[in-house]
């Protein structure tokens, strides 16, 4: 529908096309007709190619109160070409093949331009309804409403408006139904083992939650040469496709007779692991991995997404005896533009796995399959081709 | 009193000398007579030569429950002279100045052969009552009754037995009532400076509580070219002796109006400390000072002895995505046999400050009067001389 609108004559003008718009918390997603405003100065338009369902898209999805919000287009994880672009954007044009990612990088502020941080100043990452700047929406329905965005893509759409901050250009050779996972899930993963952990060789790693960022911490893990990486899931299927990515030994929590899962990881590893990776977001996972993390230098680091509001309380002797270390990360300590394309080569040079996180493709049409899919745990990632 | 029986004669025999004995939670201590055993194999019996109170020391002797204990010998900053030595000791001999340390340091172990943590693995950190491979105490009254240990030391004594895991030498020119700070709180301080922060030039500092551990956090952070460091006392007087270790700024978290003392710091720092340490032990400090490093890369390191048990709670989603990290440090991550040296060196060298730490110096029989200065907040140190 959208293709017979582009070639040139869309340029400064509003696109209709097809987005999947969530109407209401935890309802099919309705696939309609709306209207993508042209891009501001800084923003770029982006011809949808792929994108894929990560969780978070689900909580917010099934999310009744703030920053749950509806109408909305849903969708993060993505590829696509750009359309057309707004005033004061040079780093990239027309045709070009980019990545929109959640997580800004200005290149200008003082944690951009500095090594220790990838939490842009200028554009602090939010649970945002809006674009990154001006906050107002490109979308609209054709009865006029306007229609909200999700973490600065909402790439559930053919076309979507992101700020030049939230794209990475890629080499148009890697394919896209591999690409479009570094968006969000893989290299959170990954970037978590490298960057946040700073995972050594020989070292041990507990995970906990094998998804899709919990396999990709794993293999982040294998790729720096960790000895032991230790999967927890309570779905033992798990395992098989944990050994892809380096898992090297498994525990289903429910399977620990009368040990807590903390106890059994502390023998396996003899005394704790290096680095423990909260891939689920509860609490008291991340207790546990707190304590089997290793005494004098163990690493908790949480990724996990919890409900808003939830504490995690600690012994504050045990913080102060310990010397454990706990930590967040988003995006796993990557700055975006600067560490996709490293990850995209490594794909190409054959090191990175990707493969084997697509366990389905589908047409958009059939999106709420996907969304089916992923929260009865049948897939890793399912990547929706937009033309198909 | 014990001089009289020094002099090669004691040898392999128990001394009987002098010790502030603690019999009961709060109760002054009583100078009396005690037996204190020959060193068995791995210790070594040392003449105390200096001591200085720290806050440890009054927290363990108000305790009622466990680990509270009586009767009890404190005491665990000091500095002494090898009297004699157990079988199998060969790294310190007859003579030789000493510093204890509660910290063991195997050499061995995995820990300790590594540079990743100061929690040697062999001889945990623990509150324990005993000597710290037996689980003995060399300590009896008169009557015969057994004495407990403090921190594996027991300074509070004309002579102790202290494991040489936790015996540091020192070269013997450096003054004995200066040298005993760095058996505890100046190390402490320091380190987490050092070791467990890695303070670097030009960044901003918090630090929670102007004690001696305070102020020696600020005396690392001086030392290691820190361009703001904002000490938070609710005693203002401690800005004056602050700014002679380095305390650029001051707050007095009871004057912060209608601002939380985190929104005060936010403000003075733009956007947060890169560092904070809190150094009283109160959970409600921990989260001020969490909620005032700086997002991107602040760390937050626990220095403060909190009551068993309680709880430090956080949001879960703030730790996810303020990247902000959390820690304790024991002894600041120093290794003692490794980096006292090197501070006693610094001091020597006129480079690290301890003069200033030290407010009052007494003899032995005046010790109450140490510990009620020190409650009553009126001294840093108090050094007493057990000779005089």
């Amino acid at each position: 529908m959208a293709e017979k609108q582009v070639s040139g004559t869309t340029d400064g003008k509003p696109i209709r096309c097809r987005a999947a718009v969530a109407r209401a918390p935890g309802e099919p997603l309705v696939i309609e007709e709306v209207m993508v405003a042209p891009p501001k100065a800084h923003e770029v338009r982006i011809k949808i190619i792929c994108t894929s369902l990560c969780y978070s898209d689900i909580t917010f999805w099934k999310m009744k109160d703030p920053p749950g919000s509806f109408p909305r287009i849903f969708g993060h994880e993505a590829i696509g070409m750009v359309e057309s672009v707004g005033d004061s954007v040079d780093e990239v044009t027309e045709g070009d093949i980019v990545i929109p990612q959640f997580l800004a990088q200005c290149r200008e502020c003082a944690v951009c331009t500095s090594n220790k941080s990838n939490l842009c100043a200028k554009f602090p990452f939010e649970m945002s309804l809006w674009m990154h700047r001006d906050r107002t929406s490109r979308f609209t329905d054709l009865k006029g409403q306007t229609l909200h965005h999700f973490l600065f893509i909402s790439a559930f759409s053919e076309y979507t408006v992101v700020d030049i901050t939230h794209i990475t250009k890629l080499d148009a050779e890697i394919p896209p139904n591999r690409a479009c996972l570094l968006s969000c899930g893989v290299s959170t993963g990954v970037g978590a083992a490298w960057r946040a952990a700073n995972v050594d060789e020989d070292s041990t790693v507990a995970i906990f939650g094998l998804g899709v960022i919990g396999l990709a911490v794993a293999e982040g893990a294998r790729l720096r040469g960790a000895k032991q990486i230790i999967g927890v899931d309570t779905n033992t299927e798990k395992y098989e496709i944990g050994k892809t990515f380096g898992i090297t030994d498994f525990v289903n929590p429910t399977n620990c007779q009368d040990k807590s899962l903390a106890e059994v990881i502390n023998e396996m590893t003899d005394g704790g692991a290096d680095y423990c990776f909260e891939c689920v977001g509860l609490t008291n996972l991340m207790h546990e991995a707190f304590a089997c993390c290793r005494k004098g230098w163990g690493k908790t680091i949480v990724l996990g997404v919890e409900k808003p509001g939830t504490q995690l309380s600690l012994n504050s002797l045990v913080i102060l005896h310990s010397g454990k270390t706990l930590m967040g990360s988003l995006f796993g300590g990557f700055k975006p533009k600067t560490d996709i394309p490293v990850l995209a080569k490594s794909y190409m040079d054959r090191e990175l796995q990707l493969d084997d996180f697509v366990t389905h493709e589908m047409k958009f049409d059939d999106i709420n399959r996907a969304f089916n899919l992923l929260m009865e745990g049948k897939c890793l990632r399912c990547v929706i081709w937009m033309d198909k």
